[in-house]
């Protein structure tokens, strides 16, 4: 069965209403396009728990920080279409620019907090845009359930806290991190990486195991973590590292001490790409508590 | 018929899932309680075109710049359900601040330009509270529209470029503003007013009909039209005038010619009351457009 491709937001909303009205539930999984396994991981879940599946594609302008970063987003659609039909979505809502941007976007949502740190420290105004196109695709598809990649961890925390702040009637709902065989996140900037970079890049994976294993051996000092994790990438000094941090798993917060579960996150640039990966890190039970 | 009161969003939700599925439709009429003539209006609307009427009554803090005013707002619940009933109203949602706010709310709505001017240059932050509380009683009661009155006139239209920038699912209707017989526009703060306040209240109202006449008569300037209708508050020197302006309908932007249809906006203090008003005025047919 091949994916119903959409663009207008009116045919959109009288597709779904017909959904709707025979009892269907619906889930979003909203994206940029250039799909790949981590976007089909995603896909699947919707597919498991909800009996409509939406797919958007939309490299949305306003939560781009550089006009080159922009225009040079991979825009595979026919591709991507075909990956959906694969996938068994039933709708891919694609629309333009001027669909989902008609006049000024003046009204926009925006977390305080949850996007201090981490990537909001370097890219301001980045998850203002995020939130306000998220808000706008649940607001027109109307999902009972909606899917992100905990890949985009603080984009994942600032979206449910959205949600819950707004009472936006809607389960959001987090899908594990998908990898290559060698450990490095899936996702769309990979394949900007020359082939250096790519045999190069899961040092990034390997700094953030080496920094759960730390914890998992009972070290609860964050900056001791950081210095020994950040360690393992000295050999490669084509990686830029961005940030490197510790953090509260809901409100994306550093931790001063680690006493219960935490990402650690990290942000590097290779070459001209930028690239986020992360880890949810426990410290083994029985070991050192606040009160220890 | 006697409304149903209910303090729980989750109860809430529930009844009106109820509603939704029998097929009926929901309107939503949003107060910070204090109920009057002026809020029966929208109450009598939103049954004349919707099924299920919602009244809701919450005293927002968020959107107060001061804690005195938050404080001393009008609270007269028992009144209000009364009010309700009478009316005609089906459920009043009525929770309390913990219910709205049960940890710190991080996620804001902001609505640039439209709140530039006006109440917005005085009352920071003030429109970002009302959006925000607005958005989530749209997302809590899921109406198909909801009723604000014109008397609110820039809360209005920044409601309204919310909705439509945000593509939330409902029609927002505004409503025209009630009057007093000598021509006080009808707001829960007049009762603060002492007897000699009141007396000289209806002052604004004729300030914004001197404008509208000047404009009716041809007057295209409104520098002009301003500050002759000022004038005619010379004679009461307890209205402390904090703004007198002539904006565009949408965006609410001062205009520097009268070409089309504007709104004259008044906001002024009576001792420690702050009352605003507007009044809608076109130039007249075939005189001065901007090209003549």
């Amino acid at each position: 069965m091949s994916a119903q491709l959409i663009p207008s937001i009116l045919e959109l909303r009288h597709a779904l209403s017909d959904v709707r009205r025979a009892g269907r539930s619906i889930g979003l999984v909203p994206t940029m396009g250039a799909l790949h396994a981590g976007h089909g991981r995603l896909i699947e879940r919707a597919r498991q728990q909800t009996d409509c599946v939406v797919v958007s594609i939309f490299v949305n302008p306003i939560q781009f920080n550089q006009r080159q970063d922009y225009d040079r987003y991979p825009r595979p659609l026919a591709e991507d279409l075909a990956f959906c039909s694969a996938g068994g979505v039933d709708i891919v809502f694609a629309p333009s620019v001027e669909e989902m941007y008609p006049s000024a976007q003046l009204a926009m949502v925006e977390v305080a907090r949850v996007t201090e740190h981490l990537c909001g420290k370097s890219r301001p105004g980045h998850f203002r845009g995020v939130t306000t196109v998220v808000l706008k695709l649940l607001n027109i598809v109307q999902p009972d359930r909606a899917y992100f990649g905990e890949k985009d961890v603080q984009q994942l925390a600032t979206i449910r806290r959205m949600a819950i702040d707004l009472d936006v009637p809607v389960e959001i709902v987090g899908v594990p991190t998908v990898r290559e065989e060698d450990g490095l996140a899936l996702s769309s900037r990979n394949r900007h990486l020359s082939p250096l970079e790519r045999r190069i890049a899961p040092a990034l994976y390997r700094a953030l195991q080496a920094a759960g294993q730390l914890m998992a051996s009972g070290t609860t000092d964050p900056q001791q973590i950081k210095t020994k994790a950040l360690a393992t990438l000295h050999p490669f000094p084509q990686i830029r590292v961005e940030y490197f941090e510790i953090v509260d798993p809901d409100e994306m917060q550093p931790v001063e001490r680690i006493a219960g579960p935490v990402r650690v996150a990290v942000a590097a640039w290779l070459g001209t790409t930028r690239l986020i990966d992360n880890i949810l890190c426990r410290v083994p039970s029985g070991s050192a508590g606040p009160f220890v």
